[in-house]
């Protein structure tokens, strides 16, 4: 099925640095960076391997996080870890060796234990919908046992903005 | 939530192989291969990187294929691709480094130019389930253009065990 | 054994970029980008799994080859490819998780058909050297037969700023 | 310049394992095992992305090492670890997607402090070579101190068949 297209507008986040976009379609906010592919992320059918779009969402989740208030490995200093307990993607349209894209990514549900990032990645020339998906992460504490999100990471849902 | 047990029980296939299990839970029957995990698939949480199942899940896909009927090397040479559209995985137990596995998979859902496999990746010293998911692809020609799935693929998909 | 250290000073390529610097140790010009490493980067010693430094160092190469004058994309479009016949990585200081470092990549010695790169990896906020290494290549048409060095390239090699 | 052909010989152990074989052209012993490429080890250009020799390197000498004494994973349990201080490959003929290989791993030079493997890789069907390389570590204590090569790894060179 079709996807509905992605349509992103400039959006001032108050913060100068012009990394959000506001996808017109849905209404929504996006963190927006920027990355390009590797030959080593392409495969013999000339495209980009499947498994490396999760790569690229670590990217964009990273920047989102690094940008809007703290670096991921902050949080693991804190002693939170937040590993992936379920994640699902879907492919639209390939990237191929060199391309540019977009990484959007914003902070999607906010449970007890348990947060979503979503993703949207775009293909910078054609501005054409490449693959959307989500990453399910669980808050456990150094023994792996888990535990109420962090409130730096509740700040980050807090402040990101609407 | 806790998911089931994953209870395989030796299956003979009939063809001397023994390389099919019956999950006593679902009574499904299933492709099963061996793996180990190498220090490259880990990150520095200890656990294989989540991505890295991805590539599992391709091992378990080829040598499903290859036991059962062809190399999918074979398929792509009679002018068919199936690339990933869509891909979901969830997450229950981690694995670390130089643990075995056993990635057992199967043909899914078969549609006229759409086709599923799903996973089961279980600990080979515990048998606890380590993770689950499919991979969903599209039977595309040279071109690129989708077109109904090839005569090896259908099958493939008739003469897996019951 | 110490290497001696890499001690670069800004360098003004002519070009407006400054993506330029001159190591004072050697008097050797070198392109230099950014990149910071990701957590599907590193394994269970909490460090860059050895095998990721070549992957940098093929960001390297991309990014001098696009500043300076053409993607390598190009060149393949053209109908050459310069795949690595050889390789060495020497390995000073562990990168670890978000670590952000310099990749300096400079033309190496240049053949009738054969040609290398050279790299210099250190971290950002220390400024030590990570690690040092060559990519050999070899120039081959569509069919993989040697040929030539193509004009591209060697204009490359000839405005490379000194 | 062509290198010298492997010219291996199945060669008894004495364990009756049949994993090493002896290359009639060096007269040196080696430990062999098998491995097939996948799909996400190929790039565009059709062939084994260079990097993933250093993933195959890794496979060869973990099965070395857990065939002839113990799993890697033992010594660092023990409180060493071996990272990884040069490596180094040479590409003679490349694997594409689905080759079936053959891993030829040996103990090279043993010093104080520092211990290297040897590599052979060999495409099965043909039995040309692939790439040869090395990988040199430098044994270290939990703190990352610099120590003298564990009883072990001592013990594995001692008992190398010859």
């Amino acid at each position: 099925m079709r996807p509905k297209p992605f349509r992103p507008q400039a959006f001032d986040a108050g913060n100068g640095e012009g990394a959000y976009v506001r996808d017109q379609t849905s209404g929504l906010v996006w963190h927006r960076c920027h990355l390009r592919t590797l030959y080593a992320d392409t495969d013999r059918s000339q495209v980009v391997y499947h498994s490396n779009y999760l790569r690229y969402f670590e990217f964009g989740r990273a920047s989102l996080m690094r940008d809007a208030a703290y670096a991921y490995k902050e949080i693991e200093a804190s002693g939170f870890v937040y590993p992936i307990i379920a994640t699902a993607l879907e492919y639209f349209r390939p990237l191929r060796y060199d391309d540019a894209m977009h990484i959007h990514t914003r902070p999607g549900t906010l449970e007890r234990v348990k947060l979503q990032f979503d993703y949207v990645i775009t293909h910078v020339p054609s501005g054409e919908l490449v693959c959307t998906g989500f990453t399910r992460h669980c808050a456990v504490n150094a023994k792996g046992r888990p535990v109420g999100i962090d409130e730096k990471t509740l700040h980050l849902w807090a402040i990101f903005p609407q």
